[in-house]
């Protein structure tokens, strides 16, 4: 039996490990089917900025996978949630697309224009205009505003090339402020992998945190002191995954062709 | 009588010297032509990297100054310039603005799509998308193309507040690839510096080079070892100017309230 099976909970990546965009991975699907049959929890964690947690519970369902809205964190939803813990009169101001407004909504929160802002969110938004940039930048300048960022993630795979992630907005504004968001919500961070463990209900020990990503999931689970497994079904692929190793100096505790693989498959 | 006056020749900022966006400082103006009727020899150095030379011409020419178009270096037609003399079979890609574009034309350069490209050209663009940055961060990701940038402008003060330069487009590259340009053409590089020397036939010790911007037009003056002046009619005030010469660490020789202090008014 594979020691991961013996955790008590998994915190699962989505893109790369159970679907790419729209396509499932069935081997990923039926892993997690098979894992939550055995009893285990599992909770969904995504640094996807641009999608409501309804838009993504909905696409894992058309996966075939047998979850819960509750079991699905994405920084659009962890965001919202995680300023309104700290501040429910919040003003947001954000770069980010809808599905980042929808749940700053559904929050509680007050979306409001740059100048009546106390807080600055940056997301992802593949429909930026230099108005949206100029406006982040103006916040940006104010000490009196706290600035969140959904993730840090730099750029990502698509089908014909790599395509900017959030991290084009935050590089943009370090480059003429100088300055770095006060807090980052999505993987690596820790701020989403408690709310992970909280929606768990388990400590790091007694959980597993399964990606694709080597820079990205591992960190995450390493912070929460969990077991890490990388996956070979997205980024990170036979090929590549010594020369990932060298280059971030470290590893996952194991590494899995399929999530699957964890059943012997 | 000032010793500026000993100079032979000078190369003069435009913002914040003779003009502010559309509008003339007559002072400025005023001066550049009495330095003209002393014999002196002069050249605009502008790093404005989204007009052209002729569109810059025209707005000198309307604000009273008597100049020549080949007496005005601005960043879209110095870049232009530079890689026509580095490559006249260069094959560009730009995230520019038509001015820009069209000096790249002009210099006869071809300007093609992304992924004919083996020059990446980052000029700041005020309606920027987000496929423009998605083809320049694979660009920047190649090692066998080129990179320029027109200026390092991080922002600009507009009448309602700080705007983005072409820092924001450099900056959101660097963030997501780690790459910086291979070279920039606007002040204080010296690349433009000395396009400005040559237009003069002079030799840095024979030149002053008056700015409005303590952190850009010393260190560009300083590049070619000219006697540098700060005029008090743009970003640097009487009452910032102390602040800035702390901050930055140096101080230009001679600060002019106008550049008509220059003869003693």
């Amino acid at each position: 039996m594979h020691p991961l099976l013996e955790k008590k909970g998994f915190i699962v990546d989505v893109d790369g490990v159970v679907g790419r965009g729209d396509t499932p991975i069935p081997e990923g699907v039926m892993a997690v089917n098979r894992l939550r049959k055995l009893g285990k929890r599992i909770v969904f964690v995504s640094n996807n900025s641009t999608r409501s947690r309804r838009i993504l519970f909905e696409r894992l369902r058309r996966f075939g996978l047998e979850i819960k809205e509750e079991e699905i964190i994405v920084t659009t939803h962890a965001t919202a949630v995680y300023i309104r813990d700290e501040n429910k009169k919040a003003r947001v101001y954000t770069t980010g697309e809808e599905g980042l407004k929808d749940e700053l909504r559904l929050a509680g929160l007050e979306i409001v224009d740059y100048d009546e802002a106390d807080y600055l969110v940056v997301g992802l938004n593949r429909y930026i205009t230099y108005s949206d940039i100029k406006k982040a930048l103006r916040l940006c300048l104010r000490n009196d505003v706290r600035y969140i960022a959904t993730n840090p993630d730099r750029l990502y795979p698509a089908e014909d090339g790599p395509i900017p992630g959030t991290g084009m907005i935050v590089g943009a504004l370090y480059w003429m402020t100088g300055r770095e968001p006060d807090v980052i919500i999505g993987k690596p961070s820790r701020v989403i992998m408690e709310q992970a463990l909280k929606t768990l209900g388990l400590e790091g020990e007694e959980v597993a945190v399964i990606g694709d990503q080597l820079d990205v999931d591992v960190p995450a689970g390493k912070e929460i002191k969990a077991d890490t497994a990388l996956v070979l079904t997205g980024v990170t692929t036979e090929k590549n995954l010594n020369e990932l190793k060298k280059r971030h100096g470290f590893e996952p505790d194991y590494v899995l062709r399929t999530l699957n693989s964890i059943f012997g498959d």
